[in-house]
């Protein structure tokens, strides 16, 4: 077992390990902490990541790699996901690796050799995993699927820039009891036991994702009113508010700004700083209506109360309190509003009816029932409309 | 105290007991444990059943109720509920009579039995019930309510099937912390000090409901993300979805099929297999809106996000996001569109103008607000409509 | 230190320390336990009052005064709100004073004098505070912010009457967990440790607001069916049901009377008696489209499901289901229907089209859209208006 002493060794020995042939820098990688089934041990309910690594300390991602060869452990880096059980031996390889860098581990410093070093003298080893991911293909773990939730929810990868394919095939649905998952089997086997003792326990929710806030510490300016709203998965810059109404958050799915939440981001769904999303609007996802085409709802946006956003939104735009824009209804706008439309639009048509799909992305636009005549229109929104070179 | 020792024996005992006159088999009967107020420790706050017998079982029935005349107590089978004590002496009578049983009790056979051995060493007997309900007539006991919330969420009875007046007067109202029911005037006598001493409750509701899954194991396939969203007595089949946004499903409610459930299902709406209910869509209850009719959605039926329904649905039909449809909502049909709807549709009458209450049950309706003339109008809906004896 | 041994020494006392010069009877003071924060200890994230004092037992105020005055402590009335730690000197000298009526205290006699007995043999005393309000002027202090969210929600203080400006500023942002409150930070710093030692806390929230049922107890008749959905500082009148599909009470806002709450109320916002907020519905608030104008819903109106209510309405009103009425929304209303609501309404205009805020306020309105032409009008309600002479 081969031992470090200095950081020049150190920095050697990463690029050795790195120029092995075949050898391929993980996109991710971790150690977590795993539940397992009560009822089956080999199922596993539920990944925790005291730390995730994502683009990021190749070095530790090297040593730990050399450390599970000198074990004797087989790595096949054309899979796109491996995972591997933790042995005090690893443990031991991978310190003996990180001797330079020991003395200065804490705080911010040094965190995969602080989970490394908190993990040697446990005896509950086997509820742990060190989890590598090579390639973004579609999901064959639970560790790596949690993984890539992370990465997601920790703003280290893009919204949707991640495949996840397979994560529900992957998760086991389980029975959360205060961040603890239960397999339902083991309850149904238990009910009596369980009941006539006054051990049942308190289930929180039923679902194959735990909630955001059972694995992830927002940003200090950032609220979330009721746990259950925002899913594992989910993205949340700071600022944001999520409000305990008919809100909700799915899986890939949230916001790059600062944003008042008091309705649903679908998964998919993307809104962007300064914009609000009004009490129970609803913004559809790729599930639910919008044929496949994921919605951004630019910067400066307001959906109104209980409308529907079925279309993506540049910046600027307003839905009416209580309006419906699908993607096939009609929009009629005065000749006058289309030029001061097309000012911020250029490509805009030149016509009187849209379907909205044809204004999809587009700024600066107010859609309103006319409540004289029933017609929903649009017009030049009132709203500032602050052109971002990144998004446009 | 009789013992019996062959199942032969336990046979004709049966028989013998159920062939005493005035005997009456119960629709429902099951030993629960019950919470009692802290206050007032005759109040019974909530009861749980580790198992329940609903329609089935009746030899066990028997068995208890022959043990119960054993010790003495009276069998009044001319009500429409019982409920009785539970003795170290009844416990010993009814293990007596299942001897035969005893050796091949455990898993999923014999449950009853199971029951029964696990409280016979126990020292707080005075926490545990059993009742029979002998009549579905109004309720009178919070054991019974609890029995008939659990024969519907566990699907032992169909929804609104059962007679459930009386429930409301016969509940507690009390606050509900990780499944343990707290007198309000308990909490209010003792507020002082709880805080003082840092042990005040954390409240998750108050309620005289419990919710469905601090006492129900749903299917696997079920997915409930926020268990504040579905109160006991709730119905759900297999393969049903509900999301945390604007859902809710009431007591006598649910769905009997795969259902994704992003919105309201009021008390009495029954929601057919393949149908779902868009993001904060509501369905009205007969407290709300229905002039007393409950709502039914048929089969493969799609309520959009933020819709309203006030009138049963057929199969295959689509209310649009945002449209709310009550009883006296006028629907424009073209001549056309009836005529398509009366081939699928044959009592439905020939005219232009329907109050949305004539169309109620139909199949195949697209109910629609034209974006350019404000008209609510309805048309033959391109969703496949599985006609279903059955049902229709 | 004076002790005080009968009750007319007691009474010349408390008028002996009232006429002191510069004196101030306080609007508000209580003894609260407070949480510090686990990283930063001079943090206070929550402060729990077993006792609230508002406008009430001003005698008792003196005793603690005097009782802080005696222990050397500066008392400035000129300030608006003042922050003492409590010593047990303090608590020896309050108990000294109020020795005339120790044998009489239990139950609901005496309860400051409970508190402060409570204490005096606490080693926690470093978690608990007096705090004083002299004024009703914006907040500084977490305490002080505490005692006004409890005047509010325990109906000792009217909504929309207390200064409650500053409050964000003033409260810390903290993950709740069981109604303990955690530094984000703290969790930040130790995330690596929790979570492999499977002790990171299951989080709740994360607001600068706790839960109104974390420290109120609600009157027996009122109900919350998720405590997520009414925020610290709402006030709730007996009779109230909120439901927890798409429902919300914020601070500052709530219900004057029975109601049955299945949608939001925003902050600033106020439900008369006899109203309902249909499920979805949304009432907007001075921070979310109403121009700063709060909301009030008289009596007996109803808010049909997923509408939007962004003007005050009077009694006896309606908005049909799914119907947005904004300030600025144009309502068309027959002559036969503005004759008969300026019957109830004398103020009303004589003309046809309205805009909504034009109708601010009145009676015995109902708004629909016209099913065949897509306009919204309103005419007289068929719902009772009973003209209640204290709000009209």
């Amino acid at each position: 077992m081969k031992t470090i002493f200095t950081k020049d060794e150190f920095s050697n020995f990463i690029k050795e390990v790195q120029s092995e042939h075949g050898y391929k820098n993980p996109i991710g990688f971790g150690i977590c902490r795993v539940d397992l089934g009560q009822k089956t041990p080999t199922k596993i309910l539920q990944a925790s990541f005291p730390l995730t690594n994502w683009n990021e300390n190749l070095g530790s991602a090297s040593v730990f790699i050399s450390a599970l060869k000198e074990i004797g452990a087989e790595i096949d880096f054309s899979k796109s996901e491996t995972v591997y059980s933790i042995t005090p031996k690893f443990l031991e390889s991978v310190l003996r690796k990180f001797t330079p860098f020991i003395s200065e581990t804490g705080g911010e410093k040094h965190k995969n050799i602080q989970v490394v070093d908190m993990l040697k003298n446990r005896s509950d080893l086997h509820n742990f995993r060190l989890v590598f991911i090579f390639e973004d293909a579609p999901l064959k773990s639970v560790e790596a699927t949690y993984l890539k939730l992370y990465a997601l929810s920790q703003k280290k990868a893009e919204l949707r820039s991640l495949n996840l394919n397979g994560a529900f095939g992957v998760l086991q649905n389980v029975a959360w009891s205060q961040n603890k998952p239960y397999e339902l089997d083991w309850l149904r086997d238990n009910e009596i036991e369980l009941k006539i003792f006054n051990m049942y326990p308190n289930i929180d929710s039923v679902d194959k994702f735990p909630r955001f806030l059972q694995h992830i510490i927002p940003e200090d300016n950032t609220r979330i009113l009721d746990s259950s709203k925002v899913r594992m998965g989910a993205q949340l810059a700071g600022g944001t508010t999520v409000m305990p109404g008919a809100s909700y958050i799915n899986f890939n799915a949230g916001t790059t700004g600062v944003s008042m939440v008091e309705g649903r981001i679908s998964s998919s769904a993307i809104v962007g700083d300064g914009s609000d999303v009004g009490g129970g609007a609803s913004i559809l996802g790729v599930l639910s209506g919008t044929n496949g085409n994921p919605i951004s709802v630019g910067k400066n946006s307001l959906l109104g109360a209980n409308s529907v956003c079925g279309i993506p939104l540049g910046d600027g735009c307003i839905i009416d309190a209580g309006l419906p824009i699908l993607e096939g209804t009609k929009i009629t706008i005065s000749a006058d509003e289309v030029s001061k439309l097309k000012e911020i639009n250029p490509k805009m048509e030149d016509k009187s009816v849209f379907k909205a799909k044809e204004l999809a992305g587009f700024n600066g636009i107010h859609f309103r029932q006319n409540a004289e005549t029933g017609k929903i229109t649009a017009f030049r929104s009132k709203r500032e409309v602050k052109l971002n070179s990144e998004l446009h």
